[in-house]
C-alpha cells in the first residue's frame, strides 16, 4: 500500500486499532517532552504510576516557561523537576538552555519517531519528520510509563507547496495563509502533511515554524518529509546518524489536498485576538506599534534571528518602540554571540531577554494599556500578553524587525531584496546545560517545595450525575479563558487549590464562587471549546471545583482528552438549537449515567425547564471506561 | 585653606550656609538622575511645581527597575516618564539601555559636578570625582526645578588605600572591609573620601563599586579624586573634555581617617541578612549554593563581566546552580558581544538577563525556598530577593564566578593567579537608546496610564497632633520593611493607595488595617530607622495612612528627609530608655506642637500611661518650616 509520511510513521508505531480514518488507534511513543508549567503536574502523575524508570527511548524535561521567578515557587518547581528527571531516567534541560521545541529539534528529534509532549506546540518536531503530538500531562506521564497514546486516526491533508518564497516573505506567512483558509478549528482530527517542490526550498527551522503554528489549526499534528534538507540539518547538529529518509510514496492517497504557490505569497498579519484573523499586510500597514516582540517556539531559530540581525544592522529601533528579542536556545544565542549578529541586534537598541518562552506566554513584557504589540509568536488571544486591552498582531520576523525600525507595521518586501539566511555547516554544539539522568535512580531524593500540592482525582461514576449550569459560553473558548495563564498565575501550576480562584474569570468574575456555592456543576459552551494550550490545568481545576460535565457544540482535541482523563464528561449537542435553550442556573441531570453510557448518546434532563436534550457521547469504549473509572489514573491503576 | 576633594566640590556649589561640620548647607545641583521606580512620583511632583523646563545642566530619566512587565503598569509608567522627559528637557534612557548608575558613570558623570539622584546608590558617580547623593524623589524634583539641596555639612573621612590588590581580591572586598568596620550606620553624616597610592591602582569602575556600596554605610556619599585614571576613562568614553583634575590639597584636614592595606586584603563575604555582616571567606567556604547572581549597579561593569568571562571560559556551571548575569549597560553587553566574552559566558551555561537591576531588587530570579544565593549585589536584607526564607550572601564577581563553577562558596584566590582586566582604550559608544528632550517642550503631550494615581499631600500642622502607637519596631528597620519592594509591588510605585495595603507588613501583618482603623497614628522604632533604599514611598505611604510622627533612637539620612518632606515629624528619644517604656496602642499626644517646635525638644504625653517623654527635634529652622507647612511641596508653593 502506498503511504504518506504520516501514515508510514503511524504504521510503524501502531499498537492498538487499525489505520482507519476516524477510528481510535493506540500508538507507541518513542520520545516525550515536558515543559515546566505543565511538567510538575505530569511528574507528580508519573510518580503516582509507580514505575522505576521511564520506558521511552528518550524523555526530556525542559524549563522554559516559569523563568522570571518573582517568588520562590518557580525555583522550587525547577528543583523538583530536576530531581524527578534524575531519578526516573529523564534528561533535564536547565533554565536558560532554551525553549523545549527549539532545543528538541536541535538536539533530540529523530525522523520517523513519535514524540508526545505536554505542550500544544509539540508538533514543531514535525519539521524534522516526526509524528509529534501535544497532549495533557497525564497522557505524557502514561507514555513515559510505557503506555500507548490514543488518538482518532486522522485525515491526512496534503499541502502542496509550489515554487519558492520571495525575499521578505517567510515560512510564517505560509502557516498564516493556511490559518486564513482553515481557521482555528479547521484542522481538528487532521494531519497536515507538506509535499512538493516548495518543500525543498525550506530549511528545517522554517519547516518547524510551520508545523509549530499548525497547532493553531486545531490539527492533530503537521509533518514534513525527512529528506536531504533534514539530513543536512542533522549533520550540522552532529547527528547525521539519526537521519532516515521518509517521503510519501508516489501515488499515496491523501484525504484532502490544497496548493500554496510560494511565489505568490505576500506577508500576512494575524490581527487581534485570534491567530486566524489573518489579513494581507497592506490592510494594517502604518498602524503605529508600541512594542515589537521577536521570539517564541515559532520564530526564534538561528535562521530567524540572523535574519533579524541582518535587518537591524546599523539601524536604530524607533524612539517610541520597545523591541524585545527572546532567543530560542542557548545554541542560537551562543552562535549569534560568536558571529557578531548579537552585537548588531544589541546595537540597534533591542532588549535581549532570556532564552525561553517569555512574552509569548505573558511571562513579562506586557504591553502598555491599549498598546499595539507586533509579535512573531503563535497566539494572540485576548489578555494573553498580560494586558487585557492590548492589541496583539502576529507576523513574521521580517515584518517584526522592519516595523521595529519604522515604528509602524511595515511591509518588509519593500525593504528586503536579498535572499535568505544559509544555515551553517556546523552548529555550535555544547550540551552542558542538559543534565543526564542518574545511572541508578533509586538513591536520588525527590525535592518538593511547599507550593507543590497534591492534584485532585476523579471518582468513579455512579447512578446519576448533574448540577446547575454554572456558565454559558460562546465559541472558541480557549484554555486561556478556562485557566488563565500569566506571569502572576504561572508560578502556581503545581497548586490547583490556588489556581481554582481564577478559573474562567475572564468569562465570569464569579465563576469560582458559584462553583463553590453550588458544589460544582456543568459548563455549557459553543464550538471549539478548549482550543489553545495543552494545559491539563484547564481540566484539573474544573475537576477540583466539582465540574461534572461540559456540554458544547464541539471540542478541541487535546482539551477533550484532558477532560476525559480527569473524569469530566465532554458531551456534544446533537441539536445545536438546544444550546440556545439552556439558561445559566438551570438544573441538569444525566440520569442512570452508567446505563446511558452503553450507547452513543446521553439524555440530559433540564429539571428547571422540564426539557430533555440529546447529547452525543463521541467516545470510544476505552474512553468510556476511563470516564466510568473517574479518570485515566484510576483506570490504569484498576488494571 | 587646604581642602579635601569633597570640600572643594561642596565649596564650588555652596549656596546657603557655611561649610561648618554639622550645620545645614544648601548646595546647587548640576545634574539629576531618576530611575523608574522612584521616578514616576518625582515627575508627578515636578509637574506640580509648575516649571517649564528643568534648570539643571543635565537631567536624565532611566528605566532600569520595572523591566519584567508582568502587567501593563510598567510600560505605562515608562511611557509617562518618556513623555515627561521629552517635555521638560530631560534625557531619557530606554529600558534595556542599562542601570542608571552604570550608564551615568559611562556617559554623563563629570568630575567636580554635583549629582542628585532618586536612588540611594547615586554615590556611584563619586567614583568619577562627583559629589553624588541619593535623595527622595521630591528633593530631586525640587533640584530639577532649580532649588538647592540641603544636607548637614558632613564629616570627611579619609580612607587611605595602601598598596595594591592581589589577584582574586577586588574592589568589592575593599567596601566589604569598610562595612565590616563601620557597619550600616557608621557612615551617617559622613563622606568617605579615598586617598593614597592605592587609589591609582583602581580603575573608575572599581572606584564606582566602592562608592556605590558606600551607601550601605549610611554615608552622605563617597568620593574618589579625579586623576589620570579618571582622564583615561573619560577619554575612552569619548569625553576627555569633561575631565578636570580634583585632588585633595596637601595638608587638607580630614575629620577622621583610617588605612586599608590592599596587599593584605583577602576575599570577604557579607552573610544574610545585612551587608555589614561581613566575614572572611574562609568562614563560609564550602556552603553549597543554589543560585549565583552577578550584576547590579555595584558589579556589572565591563571590568567585572570581563573578569567573570575569564573565569567561566571553557568551564561549566555546577549542575545544581542557576547562574544569572545582568549586564550593567548596553555598552557593556555590546562590548562583550563584540569581543567574544559574552559567548564564553553563555557557553558556561549562565543565564543572560536584561541590562537592568533585575534580581538585586527582587525583580525576578527569586531563589528556591530556604535557598542559598550568592550575589555580587549591595543588599541582602531579608526577603529582598523575593524569597523570605532565602539566605543571601554578598561577594565580589570573582567569588561569585568561581563559586558558580564549584557549586560551593569558594575562595577565588586559590584559582586566580593572574592580574586584572585592562580597560579598553575606546569604549563602544552608541547612545541611540538615550532619547534627547524635545527642542520645544510645550507641544509634548504627557501620557498617563490608569495606574498613575495622585500622590498624597500633607496638611499644615495645627495645635495638637497625636494618635495611637501602631507599631513598635527594633533597630535597623529598612525601607524594605516600611514599604516592601518586590516584583509584585514594584509595578505599583505610582499608586500609593494600592501600596498602602502592604506598608510594614514584614513587621506586622495587620499594620495597614490598624492604621486605617485608628485613622493613622505614630510609629516607634530603635536605631537607624529607614536605612536602605531612598524610596520616598516609605514616607508617602505612611502619610497616606495618617502617620503623624515617628519616634526613634536614630534615623537614616535620606529617609529622615523624606519624612520631613512629607510632613511626618521625625523625633529622637532623648532618653533611650523611654523607648522601652512605650507599649503598642499607647495614646501619645504632642500638645501645642507649633509652640513646642520653637525649641529643640518636644514633649510627648503618653495619655495611656500618664507619662511624658522628651524627644529631640533635630531639625534646622528650614526643616521646621517644611514640617509646619505639611511638607516640602506646600512649603515651596507658599513661597
Amino acid at each position: 500500500m502506498r503511504l504518506t509520511v504520516a501514515q508510514k510513521i503511524i504504521k510503524d508505531h501502531l499498537s492498538i486499532g487499525e489505520m482507519k480514518k476516524g477510528t481510535e488507534i493506540g500508538i507507541r511513543i518513542d520520545q516525550t517532552l515536558t515543559q515546566d508549567s505543565t511538567g510538575t503536574m505530569a511528574y507528580l502523575q508519573l510518580e503516582s504510576l509507580g514505575v522505576d524508570k521511564v520506558k521511552t527511548k528518550r524523555s526530556v524535561a525542559y524549563i522554559d516557561h516559569n523563568m522570571l521567578q518573582t517568588g520562590p515557587e518557580n525555583a522550587d518547581d525547577h528543583r523538583y523537576i530536576q530531581s524527578v528527571a534524575k531519578k526516573y531516567g529523564i534528561y533535564f534541560s536547565k533554565p536558560g538552555n532554551g525553549i523545549c521545541h527549539q532545543v528538541h529539534l536541535e538536539r533530540f528529534g529523530v525522523p520517523g519517531e513519535t514524540l508526545l509532549g505536554s505542550d500544544s506546540h509539540t508538533p514543531t518536531c514535525g519539521g524534522i519528520g516526526m509524528i509529534a503530538i501535544g497532549a495533557g500531562g497525564l497522557d505524557v506521564a502514561v507514555a513515559m510509563a510505557g503506555g500507548e497514546y490514543f488518538i482518532t486516526m486522522p485525515e491526512i491533508v496534503k499541502v502542496e507547496l509550489k515554487g519558492c518564497l520571495k525575499p521578505g516573505v517567510s515560512a510564517k506567512d505560509i502557516i498564516l495563509e493556511i490559518l486564513r483558509r482553515y481557521k482555528v478549528k479547521g484542522g481538528v482530527n487532521k494531519i497536515f502533511e507538506y509535499w512538493g517542490e516548495g518543500v525543498k526550498s525550506l530549511t528545517v527551522p522554517e519547516r518547524a515554524t510551520i508545523t509549530n503554528m499548525g497547532a493553531e489549526l486545531g490539527a492533530t499534528t503537521s509533518v514534513f518529509p525527512s529528506d536531504e534538507v533534514t539530513y543536512e540539518f542533522l549533520k550540522a547538529q552532529g547527528r547525521g546518524s539519526d537521519y532516515r529518509e521518509i517521503t510519501a510514496d508516489e501515488g499515496a492517497v491523501f484525504d484532502e489536498e490544497f496548493v500554496i504557490n510560494l511565489d505568490e505569497l505576500r506577508p500576512l498579519v494575524a490581527c487581534y485576538h485570534s491567530p486566524d484573523n489573518v489579513v494581507p499586510i497592506g490592510k494594517v500597514e502604518n498602524i503605529r506599534v508600541d512594542q515589537v516582540a521577536i521570539g517564541s517556539c515559532t520564530n526564534s531559530s538561528y535562521r530567524d534571528l540572523m535574519r533579524v540581525a541582518q535587518i537591524l544592522d546599523g539601524k536604530t529601533v524607533a524612539e517610541h518602540v520597545s523591541l524585545t528579542i527572546s532567543p530560542g536556545s542557548k545554541q542560537v544565542l551562543n552562535m549569534l554571540a560568536e558571529n557578531g549578529a548579537l552585537s548588531k541586534i544589541i546595537s540597534s537598541g533591542a532588549r535581549i531577554l532570556e532564552c525561553g518562552c517569555g512574552p509569548c506566554i505573558g511571562m513579562g513584557q506586557a504591553p502598555n494599556t491599549d498598546g499595539v504589540s507586533l509579535r512573531t509568536f503563535n497566539r494572540n488571544f485576548k489578555g494573553r500578553s498580560g494586558t487585557p486591552s492590548a492589541k496583539v498582531y502576529l507576523a513574521s520576523p521580517e515584518v517584526a524587525a522592519v516595523s521595529a525600525l519604522t515604528g509602524y507595521i511595515t511591509d518588509p518586501t519593500k525593504y528586503i531584496s536579498e535572499g535568505d539566511i544559509n544555515l551553517p555547516k556546523h552548529f555550535l554544539i555544547n550540551d552542558n546545560s542538559i543534565i543526564p539522568p542518574a545511572e541508578k535512580g533509586e538513591n536520588v531524593e525527590i525535592v518538593k517545595g511547599p507550593n507543590i500540592k497534591p492534584f485532585p482525582q476523579g471518582k468513579p461514576l455512579t447512578k446519576d450525575i448533574g448540577g446547575k449550569v454554572l456558565i454559558k459560553l460562546g465559541d472558541n473558548i480557549t484554555t486561556d479563558h478556562i485557566m488563565p495563564s500569566n506571569a502572576k498565575l504561572l508560578p502556581y501550576r503545581s497548586n490547583i487549590p490556588y489556581l481554582a480562584d481564577y478559573c474562567l474569570l475572564p468569562c465570569d468574575s464569579e465563576f469560582p464562587q458559584k462553583a463553590e456555592k453550588f458544589g460544582g456543576g456543568i459548563i455549557v459552551s459553543g464550538f471549539n471549546y478548549g482550543q489553545g494550550s495543552s494545559r491539563e490545568h484547564a481540566a484539573l481545576v474544573p475537576l477540583y471545583l466539582g465540574i461534572k460535565a461540559v456540554l458544547a457544540k464541539s471540542f478541541a482535541r487535546i482539551h477533550k482528552q484532558n477532560l476525559i482523563n480527569n473524569g469530566i464528561i465532554p458531551l456534544i449537542f446533537q441539536q445545536e438549537k438546544d444550546y440556545d435553550d439552556i439558561d445559566v442556573m438551570d438544573e441538569l441531570v444525566l440520569e442512570n449515567i452508567l446505563e446511558q453510557m452503553e450507547g452513543d448518546t446521553i439524555v440530559a434532563n433540564n429539571v428547571t425547564q422540564n426539557k430533555r436534550y440529546t447529547l452525543i457521547l463521541d467516545e470510544t469504549e476505552r474512553q468510556k471506561e476511563i470516564l466510568r473509572a473517574g479518570g485515566l489514573l484510576n483506570f490504569i491503576k484498576s488494571r
